[in-house]
């Protein structure tokens, strides 16, 4: 499976200036299995050509071999390998910007003193105008500690900073909102809170990412309870939002009501949490957990967290036991958020008529996408190169975009439903299909559509210090 | 004394359609002391004319004075005042932005899943490279307790934001530094140090404002200690340097050396304490401190709070006792940080020859500057309506920017001098006089010349991470 563009390299080659060099060099290249992109000339001397090559490999060793392959040619040179990815993210990928023009000594006066003052003691004497007066009413922290990087682990606070900016510019591109990224030092959840009850004054909403469980239930609970305004854990429930709108699309498909299926969730972090539980509220019919030591029985206590005995108390009603194979007999649904290459045809062949199956593991989904279209009706993973991506960008710009489009004072069940319902109803009946059951995250109806539900809901609930939408 | 477009306000009024009822209108707001800036037609119907009229005033209470009165004139009536300051901080004055596009999914691959892994993976093998692939290298938080705003008191920390917004768009304006407010929820300095400590991560530099004393000394010292990044508190620094580099070119104008000098500086806050060691630092010959209780005198240990102890020990090697009056007695320079109206001619008749007088209170400097210029040589004050404007506008953003530009490890005083001596000869001798001893804050080669500074002396110092300047 390709990668896109995530590995692309540009070479700076000096090549010998005569005829066939360049052939040569591109014939290596094609041997090795590098993908040739653009090729440009830097500089062209007497005996000297410089060129630009950029070509697509499948990783960095892959990358590796090529420069060495490259560098076994005689009168052929690797100058330089620039990396797109890491071009990108020179510099940063976020930036600050003023909403005033401030050239002159009256745009001082007013942004700043002597003006100021007054806002400042407006703010003072009624507090909630600091939604209207500064940017608070438009900005969210996007925290993490830096325990759950993508799936690459526990990286620390630096190495979180490029995924939390790559939310921050998602979050203003998508949604228009100011969003900041706050990699905290300590991965202890009592400093998590405080730390961010702390800073919360100066947001108008709180993005917790890539916390890795159980503290992320535990630092979400208490800052929802603490806190005043929209707090999410997105690898929770923005992953959760997304699924329950595909399965309610899925489903639609292959001629069943969410009411009447089975559901196998295989991996019960702080993904599979949140997907069991907002299933649970969206009124699945049954679900079955499953961990890396079977299906969650309930009264099991001993290998249970808190969590998870909340979760078998609410699920596999029939109390089955074993592994994944016995947890999928007979079963509509699978939605693994576990690990790469655990599903095989047999495990798909001892499910229900129809099947759908969300392998969304990231990067290597549960199973070989392609097979696992031979034997599900429904296929969906979390990856940009296959059909129905689940992807939370889909979710957490419009849930966020909605909650403090109204001032919500937090982010209620009943919002993240209706931001379900209205990223599957982004897709018109007539469009569905096997292959199409979410929307693009570039599809620009998805922000205003959970927005608007999100925000709808919010007041429906009593949550919304605003009740009205502005421009209505 | 104008405070500028900091009031001005735009009435829109209902007026009878018929001759003479503007000028009823206009004579009447020339009147009660308004000034008329401009007169648009809104609407206009048969029978009426709706008018936005924009009038400056002199603060709030008049600008009701204004509009009580028009309201008593008969057939013309206030539909709606808007106010230019408010108007500018609406929604905001800060926004975040995308440095890198985000249109297709290329571009998503490159700035965030996949490709964003293997610049987490960089920077967790060597966390060093976080300044060079995310915004940390150029980002600052402004962190504030709300407890000195500006000389409004304390008021908060929501009622800071608007504060703590200005100074970041000033930190983007001036010095293309990205800024984020953070306004602390608790003013207990311990809380403050652990918070900033938590969140530090995600910055490049620390600037601390509008912290009462004394726990800015506690909260800037314990951070200075703890964290490897700039620190600064502004109130005291900033000001420092700035007062620092004034004082430079107008003892030049005098004709005396700093080294001879006896200043006065009255009121020892946050920007006193950090004036006068910045002029130890810098060898004044001789400084006389005097808070509300008279002059500071070491050994007074029961009126003496720890810091003001220190400047006791290093300040009126004369011993001398007594107020302000015998303070200033042959002194060669007053530089009040302390409050309004408190300076009389006789105060400043007992000076030495050629007086220099800084009134930096604010928004009433200590004495009236045309009264204060009929008896001093060289006046300063904080506003922008006068010559000679202390703002520490003119040295944050650039001693940020040096600090940042070669990944200092601190600021020292050694930074904070270098700051004051470039900010200094940003004006030419031949230009410089009494009215002209520190540029304007829209001087464009006054961050330049800071930040050029600032790097080198960090670089000698050893503090500097880099060292050699970003372009060398």
């Amino acid at each position: 499976m390709s990668v896109g563009v995530a590995y692309t390299l540009t070479l700076r080659c000096q090549i010998e200036n005569r005829p066939g060099m360049l052939g040569r060099l591109t014939t290596l290249i094609g041997e090795v299995g590098g993908d040739i992109g653009a090729i440009d000339i830097v500089r062209a001397e007497r005996n000297i050509l410089v060129r630009d090559i950029t070509v697509r490999v499948q990783d960095e060793q892959h990358g590796e071999q090529l420069v060495a392959a490259i560098n076994t040619l005689q009168n052929i040179k690797v100058l330089q390998v620039s990396d797109r990815v890491f071009l990108t993210h020179l510099g940063g990928k976020l930036a600050t910007q003023s909403r005033v023009p401030l050239k002159t000594r009256d745009d001082l006066s007013l942004a700043y003193t002597p003006g100021v003052a007054r806002v400042c003691r407006a703010i003072a004497d009624d507090p909630e105008k600091v939604y209207a007066l500064t940017w608070k009413g438009n900005s969210v922290a996007v925290v993490s500690d830096g325990s759950a990087i993508l799936g690459l682990g526990n990286l620390g606070p630096e190495a979180a900073m490029p995924v939390m900016e790559g939310k921050a510019i998602l979050f203003k591109e998508l949604a228009n909102i100011d969003a900041v990224p706050i990699c905290l030092r300590s991965q202890d959840p009592d400093v998590i809170v405080q730390t961010v009850e702390q800073i919360a004054p100066s947001f108008g909403g709180i993005n917790l990412e890539d916390i890795a469980a159980p503290n992320c239930f535990i630092v979400e609970g208490r800052l929802e309870e603490s806190l005043d305004m929209p707090v999410m854990h997105d690898d929770q429930h923005g992953t959760a939002v997304v699924v329950l709108a595909a399965l309610r699309n899925a489903v639609r498909i292959v001629g069943k009501r969410l009411a009447d299926v089975r559901v196998v969730v295989n991996g019960i972090g702080a993904a599979g949490t949140a997907i069991i539980r907002t299933l649970i509220e969206a009124g699945v019919g049954e679900i079955t957990a499953v961990d890396r030591f079977g299906i969650l029985v309930e009264g099991d206590h001993a290998r249970q967290t808190p969590m998870q005995r909340i979760i078998a108390s609410q699920t596999n009603r029939e109390r089955r036991r074993g592994d994944l194979a016995v947890a999928l007999r007979g079963a509509d649904v699978f939605i693994g958020v576990s690990k790469g290459n655990i599903l095989t045809p047999d495990h798909i062949r001892v499910m229900s008529s129809d099947p759908i199956v969300f392998a969304l593991a990231n990067p290597i989904p549960e199973g070989d996408p392609d097979m696992l279209r031979q034997y599900a009706r429904v296929v969906a993973t979390g990856r940009s190169d296959q059909p129905n991506q689940i992807n939370n960008v889909l979710s957490f710009p419009g849930i966020f975009r909605g909650a403090l489009d109204v001032h919500a004072r937090r982010i209620t069940s009943a919002m993240r439903l209706a931001a379900a319902e209205a990223l599957a109803t982004v897709i018109p009946p007539e469009e569905m299909n096997e292959d199409y059951i979410v929307p693009s995250v570039f599809n620009r109806q998805v922000v205003p559509a959970i927005a608007a539900a999100v925000a709808q809901a919010a007041i429906a609930e009593g949550v919304a210090r605003r009740t009205h939408m502005p421009g209505d």
